[in-house]
């Protein structure tokens, strides 16, 4: 079942599901799984010293998702503790590609939600895409 | 431009981006579209008769989405006016397909984002697929 | 009972509860009526030719909340529509005080949420309180 | 000053600033805070071994806050580390008190904001107060 298999050699972030992320249905609301991937790349890059305040900062620039493709499979509810599963899956000049799976954090780990997104390196001030700085390609090697 | 273009009978939502809507970019948090996707698809749903907190109550049942396909093209920012256009595209024995687009409510309305989005008619115990009801698949048709 | 008056001379802003604001209690989240809250100061401020965004372009500056003190009466769930009133008590050299509440949009229109909020005019570099401009201040009288 | 020193007895939850808590501001959107406190509170009841969503399915029941008193000193930003400590003020026979304070996790760990709120038990099917469990108050003694 490839599919169903989180990313090879990804990095793995928990995230507790909260009041906060639950809707009247009883179970995460679909938005709120695009904001967990969002910190578990964050923790991805900070695992490998790319700290986005300070990049923003020094560089003027920021990633942002220009494409995302969120397959849901099976909903989380209130007090569930997940395991969000990020791999880069290719580079290019100014944009990552990167998969992104959340499993529940038991036994069986089902499979709640696979995401594959790829987000540009741009200038904030104009949005416009910029090649990736080489320090952050080597730390993402 | 045919993917420029918003879909054919769609129905139109205006949607106004404020401060919770942004983030430290100055833009719209990328998650958020899917909040106003949301809000205009039910709005979509209510303009045909169609009420879901009702219908929850009374069929145990409700839409889920269980597929996403969005593509940011241009960010909005705080204080624009957009207008979300819906569009049944496709309609199953347990599940729509839906496309929608976000474009500025300004002259030239620019196109901002596109999505397509599966919407599956569950039932809330158990988030088994039901058969969509006859009545909402013709107040849809 | 005074408090359950609505604000003198309120601005009234509608608001529609949708899937997003609501938890798995079934009801709005209690973070969320700030966001409706907010949404109606903005509008309050733009039917006064206030337009934050452009202000924070010209000056530098924004309002920001500084004390919050909400009071819970009764719970919004999904589909509901609110008002929110919003009236201006105080105006400081600084800051000004406001009174919001939040009703049902129905015939008895019971009170849901009563907030009182100080909302500091700062300079968006340090945060330091700024004079409120005379423009801002006749244009709220 | 007391008022800057967190509660006695706090219980101390992590919480990073992420994009998705952020505005256009370049700081942590104002309601979000609650959303940090109301975080800390669940993981102050779990680590007493009360689990809210059993809790609600075996008695009906949820806490549900009643009123806030919000106190925002300083701002938090993107990739900030806060510590939320938690701390029972009060008990009374179907509601709590609950002081919350949040520092930036720096050595000088400045305060962002201190939060009072008062938290009542209620039945989620009518939303009336009842007494709270004798096993939730011993957990919480």
């Amino acid at each position: 079942m490839p599919h169903h298999a989180h990313p090879v050699n990804a990095f793995t972030w928990p995230v507790r599901v909260y009041w906060e992320d639950t809707d009247a249905g009883g179970i995460v609301y679909y938005a709120n799984y695009l904001k967990f991937c969002e910190r578990a790349r964050t923790e991805w890059l900070r695992a490998r010293g790319i700290h986005q305040q300070a990049l923003a900062q020094s560089t003027g620039c920021m990633f942002v998702v220009t494409d995302a493709q969120v397959h849901y499979q099976r909903s989380a509810r209130l007090d569930d503790l997940l395991h969000v599963h990020t791999a880069l899956i290719e580079t290019g000049r100014s944009a990552l590609r990167i998969a992104q799976h959340i499993h529940l954090a038991s036994d069986e780990a089902p499979l709640l939600c696979r995401a594959t997104l790829r987000a540009a390196w741009v200038r904030a001030a104009d949005a416009r895409a910029q090649r990736i700085p080489a320090h952050i390609l080597q730390a993402l090697a």
